[in-house]
């Protein structure tokens, strides 16, 4: 099949900086399914590199653990899909680790920041028609999602871009991450 | 928000008829996030009734437990959020027998089967488009989904409509089912 978009968008799953549900701004743990399935939909959509993020070393290493199981250990033989699709994680310490990554691999470019959000931020949103035609040149762009309560309001109104809340038929928008990057990833990249 | 669809759509995850990774048929076990996440999906899209498929008893007990713990018990104060969507759930022991829940609410009508499949099946597919145009009327709907490595053959066969599998921008098509019945609801009933 041709490749309909040049891998130009990377991602990102924070563990910090992110809020509970009381708003005070944590580090999360990190979720298994959340690496494996947005790993996959990462593969599915072409995405170069899938970081996650988050400074405790203890979780680093649980992140690294569960990756080499799936890509040099017994799981790569049981399921080489997996591997296929978990070998594009790069865990990092911070946000700005994986800028520095995401500028070596593009000749220096720092790339925009669009952050995902379920709430209205009061803040322009970035639509996903514009984000669709915007990714089509060969900048560098980076997609923040955050896991617990979200990412904390002061990092997001530090982004280039926020982007629209998914929106079903109704109001409820209590999307789980891994639901939310799966349906956000294909809206800006499905082939249908 | 308008409901800009009628709630004539119904989603099952099934656990059998499934097929493990050597193509026999078996029942799977209850994944817990793939309950939240496709419960959430379902509020977010307005699905009407979740049905959570599996013939062995102490599988349904576990789930009728995650659903009312989160319904009636601790997890209904601390997260109301969750049991909105994890009210929709319905357990029940075959498709049969969810075809005749949908049935009863639905003056008798039969539901169109429709099933969700990773891979082309060689049968015609029903596209995204047309089953978006499809849902438009006042019939009822069914959409099915497998779990482990996907629905049995046989039952495919049999079915009303296979719909179209999901692609990406590669070949890779080895999505979470998680993931696959958020990305289908919304290139159904998204709004963006």
């Amino acid at each position: 099949m041709t490749e309909l978009y040049k891998h130009n968008l990377y991602i990102a799953l924070l563990h910090y900086p992110v809020i509970n549900k009381s708003g005070e701004v944590i580090t999360s743990a990190v979720t298994n399914l959340d690496l494996h399935d947005i790993a996959r939909v990462s593969k599915t959509y072409g995405v170069p590199v899938f970081y996650v993020i988050t400074p405790l070393l203890d979780q680093q290493e649980l992140v690294k653990k569960i990756i080499s199981h799936w890509t040099i250990g017994h799981g790569s033989i049981y399921n080489p899909k997996r591997r296929e699709a978990l070998e594009l994680i790069s865990v990092k310490d911070s946000i700005e680790e994986a800028i520095c990554d995401i500028q070596s691999r593009n000749q220096g470019i720092i790339p925009k920041i669009i952050v995902s959000c379920a709430k209205d931020s009061g803040r322009q949103n970035l639509t996903y028609r514009n984000f669709k035609e915007m990714i089509k040149d060969e900048n560098p762009y980076f997609l923040l999602f955050g896991t617990a309560w979200g990412i904390s309001q002061d990092f997001i109104l530090k982004a280039d871009y926020i982007l629209e809340p998914i929106k079903g038929t109704r109001e409820y928008n209590h999307l789980s991450v891994r639901s939310a990057a799966g349906i956000i990833l294909d809206r800006l990249m499905g082939n249908y």
